[in-house]
C-alpha cells in the first residue's frame, strides 16, 4: 500500500479482557510496533451474556482485543479489526457487528493448544491409571493393593480418533503418538494431498503437527454417514475438538454412542458442550456403552447441580477451564503481534475467521 | 553351540508369579519354542520378605521366571538362567543364589516403561492442572471459577531432568518432548558418542528413545559433584529413574533439594524409595523449596500411616503401582521369548544383569 514515504497509520488498540494486564507483554508489542497505542481495560466476564462497550470507549479505536465485549457497529466507525481471545467464537454469531459488518475477526485458535492438549492427556491417563482411586487411598493414608486397581491399559496400540484436526487436535495427536497410540484424524473437508494436510493457523513453537503427518488414517465430511464411517474405525478414545456450528450441534448423540460401544470408547469433549447430546451421553454411560467421559464443556454451562454426570465414577467434569493457562496472555498477544506485522505488510491476517463457515 | 544335528536341549521353565497365567501368552511362547516345557504356579507376594522355593519344585528346572521367590542354590542344580519380572532387582542382593552363584539373571527393564512413563506424565499434569481441585469441585457438584485455579503452566519450554536414562527415562523423555519440554539426561557413565547414547535393553516397540537423540544436554557421573552439576541446570522437573544401588542410596537429600529450590522443582520418584532421604524431602516440601512431589515408591514401604507426606496438598503418594499394567504379563514374557531364541542361537541374553553394577 503506497511508497515508503507514507508514515504508518496510528493504530489505537483497545483491550477489554478479564485478566490484569501483563505489562511486559504489552511493552513487547509496543517495542515491535512503535506506531500503536494500547489501551487496556480489565473487564470481568459477566456470566451468561455478552457485554457491550460504551460508545466513548470505542469511538477512535482501530483494533479491538476482546473475549466477549463488542461495540454497537454505529459507534465503532474506525474499527478495522477485532482479535478474539478465545478459539471458539460462537458467542459472536448473534451480535450486530458480526451480522451487519465485514470487519475482519481473528480468533486465538492455537494459543490454547498446549494446555488443552495436556488436559486431554491428563484425563485419558487419570482414567486409565485410576487416579481417583489413588487419591482416595492417599486421602485415607492407605497403602492400597495393586490387585484392587483392576485393569490398567497404557496407550500403546490404542486408537484415538481426533474429531477436528486443528491446533488442539494436532497437539493432542503429538502427545498421543508419543504414548504409542495410533492417530485417526477427522476434518470437515478432505485433505488428500500433503499440502492440504498442513495447518494454516497459529501453532505454539515446538508443539503440534503442522505438516499433518501423524495420523495413520484421515477421514472427512460433515454428513452423518461420514461421521459414522469415522466412528466405526475401532476407536478406543474419541477426542471432540470441532467448533460448534449448526452442523455440529448434537453431532454426538445416541446413534454415535451406539457405534462407539463396539470398543467401549472413552470420550473427551474440550470443544463446546452442545456438540454432545447430554441426555444421550448419560444414557450411554449408564448402559455401559462408553468406558467413561471427560467433559470440560457441558450443556448447559454451568452444569446443573443435579446433573447425574457429576456423580459418575467414570466421568470427569471440569468447569470449562482446560484452556486456562498462565502462558495464555502472552501467546494470545503473540497472534496480535503477528497480525500487526501483517497489517503493516498488507498481508492476510493469520487466524482470520471465515464468516461463512463460522470459524 | 555345535552342529545342527544336536537336538536342542529340553528347557524346563518354572514360573512363580503373583498373577494368574495368561494361557494365550504361554501358548505363544511354546509355539515359538517347541522344546520348552512351562510349569506355571500362581504365587502371591508375601509382604515384607522374599519367599523360598520348595526343593522338589526346583529340582529339574533349567529356567526360572519369578518376581521374588528364589531357590536354595544347592537344590537348583540344573538352573541355568533366572528371569526376574521386575526392573529393579535390589531384592536379590542378599540372597544366596545372587551371592554364591554366577547363574545369569535378566530383569524386566523396559517392559514397564510405557505405563510408568504414563504415570509420570499423569502426575506432572495432575499437579500442574490442579486435578485434585478439579475432582474436589466435581465431588461437590460445583462449577468452579477459573480464577481459583491459580497459576497453570503447561510443559512448553519447561526443563525436565531425567536422572537415569534407561527404558523408563527414555519413554518419559519422548512424552515430555511431545509436551514441548526440554530434556536433560543423566547417566552413571558418560555417553559422548552417538553409539554410546543408544539403549541396549528391551524397548516396547513404538516407544522410547532408542537412539538417545531427544536430550538437549547429557550429564553423567555418580559423584556428588556430578549430581550437583546436573541438578544446577535450572530444572523445573526432576524424574528419578535410577536403580537403587549403594551409590544411589539417599542420593537426593537436603543438599540436593537446596539446589532444586532455585526453580522450585517438582520431583517424581518411580524408582526406589531409599534413593530419596524422606526426612529431608518432608523438610524441603515444608520450607517451600520444592513445588511438589509424586512418589510411587517410599521409604519404608508401606509408607507409615502417620507420615506427613500423605496429607500434603502438593504431594501424591501411590502404593508402588506405577508399573502395574494389563499388558505387563505379555510384555515380560516377550523378553523371555527373545532370550529363549538367544539361548538357542548361543547369543548373549538381552537385559542381562551385571552383578558388579547390581543392575
Amino acid at each position: 500500500m503506497g511508497g515508503g514515504d507514507k508514515p504508518p497509520s496510528k493504530e489505537i488498540i483497545l483491550c477489554l479482557l478479564p485478566w490484569p494486564a501483563q505489562q511486559d507483554v504489552l511493552d513487547e508489542v509496543k517495542r515491535k510496533h512503535p506506531q500503536v497505542e494500547i489501551r487496556y481495560e480489565f473487564q470481568p466476564v459477566v456470566d451468561g451474556g455478552e457485554g457491550g462497550i460504551p460508545d466513548d470507549l470505542i469511538r477512535d479505536v482501530t483494533i479491538l482485543v476482546t473475549l466477549r465485549h463488542l461495540p454497537d457497529p454505529a459507534a465503532a466507525k474506525k474499527l478495522k479489526y477485532v482479535h478474539i481471545f478465545s478459539a471458539g467464537i460462537n458467542q459472536l454469531y448473534e451480535t450486530p457487528i458480526w451480522k451487519q459488518t465485514t470487519i475482519p475477526f481473528t480468533n486465538s485458535s492455537g494459543v490454547h493448544a498446549p494446555q488443552i492438549a495436556e488436559w486431554v492427556t491428563l484425563q485419558i491417563l487419570s482414567a486409565s491409571h485410576k487416579q481417583k482411586l489413588l487419591l482416595e487411598w492417599q486421602r485415607k493414608h492407605e497403602w492400597g493393593r495393586a490387585a484392587e486397581l483392576g485393569e490398567i491399559w497404557d496407550g500403546v496400540k490404542q486408537r484415538i480418533g481426533i474429531l477436528g484436526y486443528g491446533a488442539i487436535g494436532r497437539q493432542a495427536a503429538r502427545i498421543s503418538q508419543a504414548l504409542g497410540m495410533d492417530i485417526l484424524a477427522y476434518t470437515a473437508h478432505p485433505r488428500p494431498t500433503p499440502s492440504s494436510k498442513k495447518h494454516t493457523g497459529y501453532t505454539v513453537p515446538g508443539t503440534g503437527d503442522d505438516e499433518g503427518t501423524l495420523p495413520s488414517e484421515w477421514y472427512s465430511g460433515l454428513s452423518t454417514a461420514s461421521l459414522h464411517t469415522f466412528l466405526s474405525q475401532s476407536l478406543d478414545i474419541l477426542l471432540i475438538a470441532v467448533p460448534l456450528t449448526p452442523q455440529t450441534h448434537h453431532f454426538l448423540s445416541a446413534a454415535e454412542f451406539a457405534i462407539l460401544a463396539k470398543r467401549k470408547a472413552f470420550i473427551i469433549n474440550i470443544a463446546r458442550g452442545a456438540i454432545v447430546n447430554h441426555d444421550d451421553l448419560i444414557t450411554a454411560l449408564k448402559e455401559g456403552k462408553l468406558r467413561g467421559a471427560a467433559l470440560d464443556v457441558t450443556e448447559p454451562e454451568p452444569l446443573p447441580e443435579d446433573s447425574e454426570l457429576w456423580g459418575m465414577e467414570n466421568v470427569v467434569v471440569s468447569p470449562h477451564v482446560s484452556g486456562v493457562g498462565s502462558a495464555y496472555f502472552e501467546r494470545a498477544f503473540g497472534i496480535l503481534d503477528v497480525n500487526l506485522s501483517r497489517i503493516e505488510e498488507g498481508r492476510e491476517l493469520v487466524n482470520l475467521v471465515d464468516r461463512g463457515r463460522g470459524y
